[in-house]
């Protein structure tokens, strides 16, 4: 029985674990969950899988989840904010914490989790976007595993398997293409919120939704891919790649490449990481590609997609920079999505803040909160 | 430094497997070398390789060797036949045959190393074919490595690696379709040997090209997974892929695909297999999926192709009638070249014997022979 703690139950990815755990409850044990708002949600999760303890990310809603307890007399210990996350991420009975929050909110109770020795399945690919090196660093001193859960990064784990990373040649890291392939620069002045969340294959929340249209998600991933599999963002490739089947690649020095296929359901991905390394019974519809009959590749646009531009600018530089680029985009996002800002800004204030922003090298966590912190501010500043 | 033994040194395999030992002289010692009839060809791996045994399969080229070997006054030992081939696949001193002999007289000698516990780097896939039962369990009980080199099985092996055997759902073994794809039965009445040798990706030797035209090749790669693998042939499925990049692909149980890409360079899988399981540089051009821009798969034509359904019957018959599937074939293909029947014969020659010749159950290593010899007097009489 493994004890899993999963930062972020109610979001897509956290809904996902849940039902793998509820499909293996022989094996699975969930200890604790956290949600920011979602009460109805959490309750539901109370009710049916009786977890240890909850973390809340708002006041209101901890008030809410506490009461309802204590009217029913459960022996649940509710928490609340990132306290509540990293306490729960270092409990000495959980064997994993799943962190499936969206934004680098994750980065401190992961780092804390490492420090006490638990493994992690990583949904959460700020965290590594921002504090790549110092996660990866820790991971290897406290021989934790980090499993990627990004159904890329997931991908590129399985074609890694009995293989050596020194063999590794380049990775070739697939993108979808978002809502937006093919269309020129022009024709994405106009496109709304609506348009930008309607991903042709995956069924996702809305910042990563938002992220796969500017292809800064996969921008956010090639930091990621770097840090897990520790290899220069020179050799790793960008191939759109529409019908989201082949989900990454590995090339390596002989010239063979692995890939891992399925159809585009993160229910395998996360099912891999919670399970690794045992493959349990398929939770997902069987691949056909009798059915499916091609698959396509073709080079990224960066002239119109400049965001994924903008990620590999930002961890060449590394330092600060690639924080920069995380933090303006989770600002930036945020903005579009409230009808403040159209979708090309988003990009266009990632590169503002990339070059106005101060510069810090070598940096430190303290450092990562600073300078999400300064980006804030200058957003703030230029959008009022 | 590995000593290898090559079987069949002057064939399309065998000159691409001294290409690799070539250029890797550090790790590679060529110890001996098999041919039929290519004088001129061993004449010039012995001067290169030096290798300190030669067998030849032709009596007068056995003469002519030895001459010049006695000659040049070179410490070569020539050795002739079936019996020179086992000779020089159970020195104690080799540590890998590879068999590229064409067609089942790799049996023998295959057994023999397997008994001597040398392992096998194993392109002859005739032998899997016929003996793919005594094989196995031979390689199981002297623990002996059995290497793929068929570039189908080579990426199954691959796509094995970190992964085990009893979590395969399903084989999906690509055929390029060969020459014919897609051609309707009437008009391959006409085909000539020319017509049949094109191949549209692979460049190989005759008999294989051949095999490949029919899709009869690929029922024998069916049984010969079988046996590698250990998976019931309903659960190998063929899978038409015309641009030969994707070599194979193995399903897991999760659900997850994992597949072998490459362009389509014999050298990546004798390379790997003489090498397994450290990866070597490349040899071969790097696959760039920019350029290729689509892979396409679709269903094999059964009914055009019978030979391939016929395979399966084999199979799964078992007892002596793979035997008398290949052996049917190795004949038929042989008087197809000559110009002796048509295109199509080949596949009804082989439903002919399936019919008609003594069915024997759990044969042995004899009744394998006596099949042959049964199905190659059934076959004179038939089409004299």
């Amino acid at each position: 029985m493994r004890n899993i703690t999963i930062l972020g139950a109610t979001g897509s990815i956290g809904t996902q674990a849940l039902e793998i755990i509820r499909g293996d409850r022989g094996n699975f044990n969930l200890l604790a969950a956290s949600a920011n708002t979602n009460v109805t949600s959490i309750k539901n999760i109370i009710d049916e899988f009786a977890p240890k303890y909850i973390t809340m990310m708002d006041k209101d809603s901890y008030n809410i989840v506490k009461d309802y307890c204590k009217a029913k007399n459960l022996s649940v210990e509710v928490l609340y904010g990132v306290e509540g996350l990293i306490e729960i991420s270092t409990l000495s009975d959980v064997d994993l914490v799943l962190t499936s929050l969206v934004g680098m909110i994750g980065l401190r109770p992961t780092i804390e989790a490492i420090k006490a020795g638990i493994d992690i399945a990583l949904a959460n690919k700020e965290t590594l976007v921002v504090g790549g090196e110092i996660v990866m660093d820790l991971a290897k001193k406290h021989k934790v595993k980090i499993l990627p859960v990004d159904s890329e990064h997931g991908a590129i784990f399985q074609c890694l398997q009995g293989n050596q990373y020194k063999d590794i040649d380049k990775i070739l890291l697939t993108a979808s293409g978002g809502p937006f392939r093919g269309r020129p620069l022009n024709e994405l002045q106009k496109v709304d919120v609506n348009d930008a969340l309607s991903h042709p294959k995956w069924n996702m929340g809305k910042k990563i939704s938002i992220d796969s249209a500017t292809l800064i998600n996969k921008g956010l991933e090639v930091i990621e891919a770097k840090w897990l599999f520790d290899i220069q963002p020179s050799n790793i490739e960008v191939l759109v790649h529409p019908q989201s089947i082949v989900h990454s690649m590995v090339q390596y020095k002989d010239g063979s490449v692995i890939a891992q296929l399925s159809n585009p359901d993160m229910k395998l991905p996360i099912q891999y990481a919670l399970n690794y390394p045992i493959r349990k019974a398929s939770v997902i519809k069987t691949l056909n590609l009798l059915e499916i009959r091609e698959l396509t590749f073709e080079k990224p646009d960066l002239n119109t997609f400049k965001g994924l531009k903008l990620a590999y600018d930002a961890i060449n530089e590394g330092g600060n920079l690639p924080t920069i680029l995380n933090s303006a985009n989770e600002v930036a996002v945020e903005l579009f999505l409230n009808g403040k800002i159209s979708f090309l800004d988003i990009a266009n204030i990632i590169e503002q803040c990339m070059l106005k922003i101060e510069k810090i090298r070598n940096i430190t966590l303290d450092e990562i909160l600073y300078t999400e912190e300064l980006v804030r501010r200058y957003i703030k500043d230029l959008i009022k």
